[in-house]
């Protein structure tokens, strides 16, 4: 069955790469995005949505589905401004990498609307950003999280699910909570490591032969650095509280590889680094 | 011309692709290789060398070319070993991560022959080892890195990058203390740093979680964290004062971001994500 309308608030990497997956498959009717500024247009010219609406409130009008997929700050004021035009039917998810903030700002936001929002994350993304990026196939294979609440009715995440189907992701669900905290552990905070090593490389005098002497290492270890520090900044800060507890962890790990270098401690340091070696080695 | 023989002291990842490239170009006679493990004999069986050596003796003499490309705490032992059976007019290179060390380690053991000894570093590598992972291709378009000596001549500089011109590697000339702060920087503190956030997962509650909801992010930023704890440990605590100075950097900028996390300051964590993001985005 066709839907007739999906409204995508945000088309950047993920909104547009959504959007381009659905008018690839053909399973919607019309795929509609909205942007402040001017990624819509772009996304449009891209051929990734069919219409760039000129306001939330025509985006959101007759459309079964509005996705969320503006960055993490901005999504209170866009279910606020959303909330009195949705459908009565209209089905609610979002992009965030964060779920528990996102989930009280639909609640305080949607009335009664918050059982038909299905939070959702998925987990594919990309040092680069805007619409330029997007393409229907960065979510192939990947997973796609949903984080329903319990009292989201079943048939409101089926009916996502069956949404998604045209991106080729795998549909898993996990709690709200528990997605946080293990996204501060594998996301979040592995950025800010990224993004310290980066500035740490470019605030010392040997930054410019840096760029002239790295290996892979250095450029696989620091690629999410590149990613966008506004992006990162409010991700973080809206998963503050996991973040601290993950780079907690981590401070004591890089302060003993410290102390031992300075002790020169071989065994310490050989005990650290196998722990962490056979652990990376079940990384597949 | 063809080199008579060329002995390679420990055919692991780094020797076993090198003496796999000699062998396809056809450059050398004989490349023969010594380790004091069962190593030699899988690289002799993978066709990688012509003969394994039973000795370090046996392996050097009446060798045009001696290349170490055992660990680093092991080269002062066998030049020492080594010193006695080389040919007059054997030229002698190493490829270890670090400079300064081994160029002592020669000085002290070479005697006459220090003059014939060219430092050198090959800019490859993976996080797998052994001569299971070796091969001819390793080096191809990659940095060798020669770090002579004001009193090296240049005709064994020259020497060596003939050697060498199989492996299909760039020669580039660095000074070894130079090289040792640039590496620190570059790849010797990262890999403590991947080490450092791998461990901290590992020893965290989410360890298993995190494997199974990681993604690409995490992959490349921890990549190098399943190399080897020994071979590892042994670099940093060989070159232990620059990766000091780097890891003072680095810890600098962690902090800063953890307190401006804690604080809910935007603007910091923009500052120093953005310089990261600026330096990233220039390395191709």
């Amino acid at each position: 069955m066709t839907i007739r309308k999906v409204a995508i608030l945000g088309v950047g990497l993920i909104g547009g790469s959504l959007a381009a997956a659905l008018k690839r498959a053909g399973t919607a009717a019309q795929v509609v995005g909205y942007t402040p500024g001017d990624d819509a247009q772009v996304a449009r010219a891209l051929g990734h949505i069919d219409s760039a609406s000129a306001s939330v409130a025509e985006a959101v009008s007759g459309a079964a589905f509005v996705v969320l997929a503006a960055p993490v700050p901005t999504l209170p004021a866009l279910l606020a401004e959303a909330r009195p035009h949705l459908d009565a039917q209209a089905i609610i998810t979002d992009c965030a990498s964060t779920k528990r903030s996102v989930v009280e700002a639909a609640r305080q936001a949607l009335g009664d609307a918050f059982l038909r929002f299905v939070p959702g994350h998925p987990i594919a993304g990309s040092e680069r950003s805007g619409p330029q990026a997007a393409n229907p196939d960065l979510f192939r294979d990947k997973r796609w999280l949903l984080c329903p609440l319990d009292s989201t009715p079943t048939q409101h995440v089926e009916a996502v699910s069956r949404l998604l189907e045209p991106t080729g992701a795998r549909i898993d669900l996990l709690d709200a909570q528990l997605h946080d905290r293990i996204f501060a552990e594998v996301s979040h905070w592995p950025h800010a490591v990224a993004f310290a090593m980066a500035a740490a490389i470019a605030g010392g005098e040997l930054a410019d032969r840096a760029i002239e002497f790295s290996g892979a290492g250095l450029r696989d270890t620091s690629r999410i650095a590149a990613s966008s520090p506004t992006l990162w900044a409010d991700i973080m800060l809206d998963n503050r509280e996991a973040c601290l507890a993950s780079a907690a962890r981590f401070r004591e790990r890089g302060e003993a590889i410290i102390a031992a270098l300075e002790a020169g401690d071989r065994d310490a340091l050989v005990e650290i680094f196998g722990a962490a070696s056979r652990w990376r080695s079940r990384l597949a």
